[in-house]
């Protein structure tokens, strides 16, 4: 060992210790004859001394230290003169009695600090150098510790990690598959796993009961912001069960994360109609860190002569509470802010319940008893402000929702140590796209319809098929969906009807699930999931937006691992084993 | 819940209990107007009881059930007459009031028994009938144990788990890389990685200390018996250590598994050169449960005008105790089985130290005295056997340590459940190849050089080279190696020059290597690490030789996973997207 201590660790109990350390050279202070040096490892940081007392060689060495230098010291533990409260080793300092330069270290092209001077890019390209900065250190100890607790819960509920293989069989439904050209078998390739879907069923088939897995998954998507092309999941099965055994258990495992990890004490996770949930939130992923419910009032502003609401699908209306007193610029602020291309909206109206009555931008139209009325609709009082917007429904709800949650911001109410999980349950089994003029499976294909819907399931209008519902749900926090799963299709006949209605012909079904409407045929057992995109899930409890910091090597925004410098060109004796050759059509 | 308790868990204390179980059916029995089934989940196996007081549609559905049926049942506990002492729950059966068939199965292709009836291939194709399996089943709890205790020990030495990226970058050197095409990115691909060994070091740049992962890993091999293109390691890293910090470290890791897994206590971890493991052993993974050291004779053997030893580079001999009496016809047995390709040995040669005296296949050769001071050298008593090799040194000293297990075996030394574990130290740093006239890196190309051997490093004799040693280890156990480290070179000057001796240019290292070289810029500190095959530690704590055992879903021989039937074409709108075109050139 290169040290006796980490750089954490010693107190005011190791005064007058001989001690070795080892670390990074994180900050040299001269201050007369007297150099102080921040000395730092993963645990913590530690202050040297040298001082005109030093022997010389050590005052040499000192003097020619730099930021980031790695260093050897061996010391006496004093006491401080002038303590440093902010940091767990502030009682004490190093006298230096001996000191090595392990290895040296160029200028770093940005500050290791908390605030990093570095943008993006080079912070990326020098990845192992943000690495070092205390806000990543402490995501990625995070993510550590979600990961022991998370094994530490479902190993004690009997769940048995069980790792499936990565080089599978490439399946067009879904997302797209990355695929792995094989040298052996010419011509063929395996896909890398959008999921262990498929594998976990198989699983149950074989009576494993409950399993898990904390598991790579791949898709090859343009990226968005905050996608990556791999992400982590923690992926879940069990056998004999039915949705409200699967709501329970997961229930414990966030109650358990929760606790173990931010100490915070879960209250009961409410459940919510997906239908709902579109209804007054305006989206499948609600917070309900705040109230603010939209409220349908398109029966109540029908027929008034003011054409937008008249012609309109739908209205609603979300009430902002004591905002009443918004300037017309907040107002004009907010107009603004719903009419952006993301969000689309023509226009906003308000009613605001001031102290001097109600005023409203629908004056012409409507009488105070008529605005009253959707102030009592939208459970609004006297100081509150009512948002209008209207148009198709659908996209309605969506646009209000989405001002719901800016609003939010902007009244502070959803603070990110607040957590208000929930469940979204009874979605639809199916979307209709309009493009391709089919369904798609809203979860996936393996999804249960509800028992209570099977007949529609096997109608032939359409209309009865996208009414079906399916025995899936979604685990939400604060606006974020951090999992979703469904009790699964366990019967040959229902699954090979479930491909039918996704266009699959009876060839192409078997050629890319053969496998398990074959494992179907020898006692599946009824079983149901879930997954957790792992990632985000730490994103959320380390109280952040985006999973890049929770991630010790991400992509950028292309795909590319810039430290690395991957993808890139392989050489032509790679492709000619591989029977592949590039053929860059030009665009 | 399909379930109020499973089928392993209900005893004499249930008695009278009104219970729901669910599960498969193992076996049927009929006796009279009795009916017996064994009904099976996961966790057990309880008898069911139909007799002639049952009620109707009991019977009639009993008597339609067949072998893996999945079923509910519900029922009364009651004390068995004849019990079963064999089962936990054999004190017990449940009179069947209630039976629901939940799926039916066809006859399966092969009997799920401990000894089933089906060959490899067909289980392979059935992979979910025959992970129904106990052996299976045990095999897969024992990964999952390992792999939690694993975890537990290393958090608790404060290690961090940190996944590292599975789209990463092709570098020739090393077995062949699995490519992974980009669609984004026209004409480059990604890499799987063989191991995340530049991550790792990566990450101790970046100050983690101590870093591991349980990760799988990809090597696009020509497979052979028991190689997997993907498998599983024990990957971990730490900063300011020397070997034996990382020696004692995960002879820790060790004990904590044979004590906590196989409730074995380990002795202490001896070590041994891996010059003396050639001496003595002929193989660098000597199974040290039973002595029988190799002993060289050649001195003692020369001159004698036995051509064959007379022309020997090298004559090596072992002592088989009290095998002093084996026949004419068992020798020959042995000396056939030398004799076969996979050893190549020409013949072999005995002394006999029997009753009547010394005798030897080389009697005309020798005196009785020179005989007896080979049996000295080879520490043989009356009643032993001694067979002698003789040839070219390494290759003999290899087929001499092929014999030594071979007699192992024969004699019984070699039994599963002894664990004779040790540490293999002082590799060779490079090997040299005839054929391609270049060093290769014997571990890997970031292995340092052991200090003392830094000239020699720097020398250009090839002779000074291939003389250096390495700070490199390996973890062998019963003549396996279950894993292998070593200390990385850390300086950057150091690491260019290894990359010289291995033959790449300056422009192939940056290209491939860059990022690692960079990051040794700035302040990389002192480390090492070891990865273990997790693999085969299962299947070692399992008792057996065989991997395939103990991963989920492994493929076959020829890389294919015949259950999902991968890999397999994929369709030619996926290949224009990745700018690919399949080119199979006829051979």
């Amino acid at each position: 060992m290169y040290r006796t201590h980490t750089c954490g660790e010693l107190r005011i109990q190791n005064k007058a210790n001989k001690v070795t350390l080892a670390g990074w050279v994180q900050r040299i202070r001269e201050l007369g004859a007297m150099t102080f040096i921040d000395l730092r490892d993963r645990y913590g940081i530690t202050q040297l001394v040298v001082d005109e007392k030093s022997a010389d060689d050590v005052k040499k060495i000192t003097s020619e230290l730099g930021r980031e230098f790695v260093i050897r010291v061996e010391g006496e533990v004093k006491e401080r003169s002038s303590k440093n409260t902010r940091i767990d080793t502030g009682d004490i300092e190093i006298a230096v009695e001996n000191i090595t330069v392990l290895n040296k270290s160029d200028l770093p092209p940005f500050t290791i600090e908390d605030n990093s001077d570095g943008g993006d890019d080079l912070r990326m390209k020098y990845r192992y150098l943000d690495l070092r900065r205390n806000p990543l250190k402490q995501a990625l100890a995070l993510r550590h510790k979600m990961a022991q607790e998370v094994r530490k819960y479902l190993d004690s509920q009997n769940f048995l990690e069980i790792e499936t293989p990565y080089l599978i069989k490439s399946t067009p439904e879904g997302a797209r598959d990355f695929v792995v050209p094989s040298r052996v078998n010419a011509g063929e390739f395996y896909a890398l796993p959008q999921s262990p879907q498929t594998f976990k069923q198989i699983l149950m088939v074989a009576g494993y009961d409950r399993y898990f897995q904390i598991v790579r998954c791949f898709r090859d998507e343009d990226l968005r912001a905050d996608r990556q092309p791999e992400f982590t999941q923690i992926d879940c099965e069990m056998s004999f069960v039915e949705q409200k055994d699967i709501l329970s258990m997961f229930e414990g495992l966030a109650r358990h994360l929760f606790k173990n990890v931010l100490n915070v004490e879960l209250d009961n996770v409410p459940q919510m109609l997906y239908a709902d949930a579109m209804k007054y939130y305006g989206c499948d992923k609600p917070d309900i860190r705040f109230d603010m419910k939209i409220s349908e009032i398109t029966e109540l502003v029908k027929n008034s002569g003011f054409s937008v609401f008249d012609n309109a699908e739908y209205t609603g209306a979300i009430c902002a509470k004591n905002c009443g007193a918004y300037t017309r610029r907040q107002i004009d602020e907010l107009t603004e802010w719903v009419k952006r291309p993301q969000i689309g909206a023509s226009g906003l109206i308000y009613i605001k319940l001031g102290e001097d009555g109600i005023k409203s931008s629908i004056d012409k139209f409507f009488t105070t008893e008529q605005l009253q009325k959707i102030a009592d609709k939208t459970e609004a009082q006297n100081g509150d402000l009512i948002l209008i917007l209207c148009g198709k429904k659908t996209k309605t709800q969506s646009m209000l929702g989405s001002l719901r949650l800016e609003l939010g911001n902007r009244l502070g109410l959803r603070a990110v140590n607040k957590f208000a999980p929930l469940w979204i349950v009874d979605f639809p089994l199916f979307e209709w796209d309009d493009e391709t003029q089919r369904f798609y499976a809203m979860h996936h294909p393996f999804t249960s319809p509800k028992p209570e819907d099977v007949n529609k399931f096997y109608s032939n209008k359409n209309e009865d098929i996208g009414s079906v519902n399916a025995n899936a749900y979604d685990f939400v926090v604060n606006g974020v969906e951090l999992g979703g799963g469904s009790i699964r299709i366990f019967d040959r006949k229902l699954q090979q009807r479930m491909f039918e209605i996704l266009g699959f012909t009876p060839e192409a079904a078997e050629s890319q699930f053969g496998f398990l409407m074959n494992a179907f045929k020898y006692g599946a057992p009824p079983h149901g999931g879930i997954a957790f995109g792992f990632d985000r899930f730490c994103a959320m409890f380390g109280g952040s937006d985006s999973i890049r910091d929770y991630i010790a090597f991400p992509k950028n925004n292309s795909g590319r691992d810039v430290m690395i410098d991957s993808p890139s060109p392989i050489d032509n004796v790679q492709l000619e084993e591989l029977s592949l050759k590039v053929d860059i059509k030009k665009k």
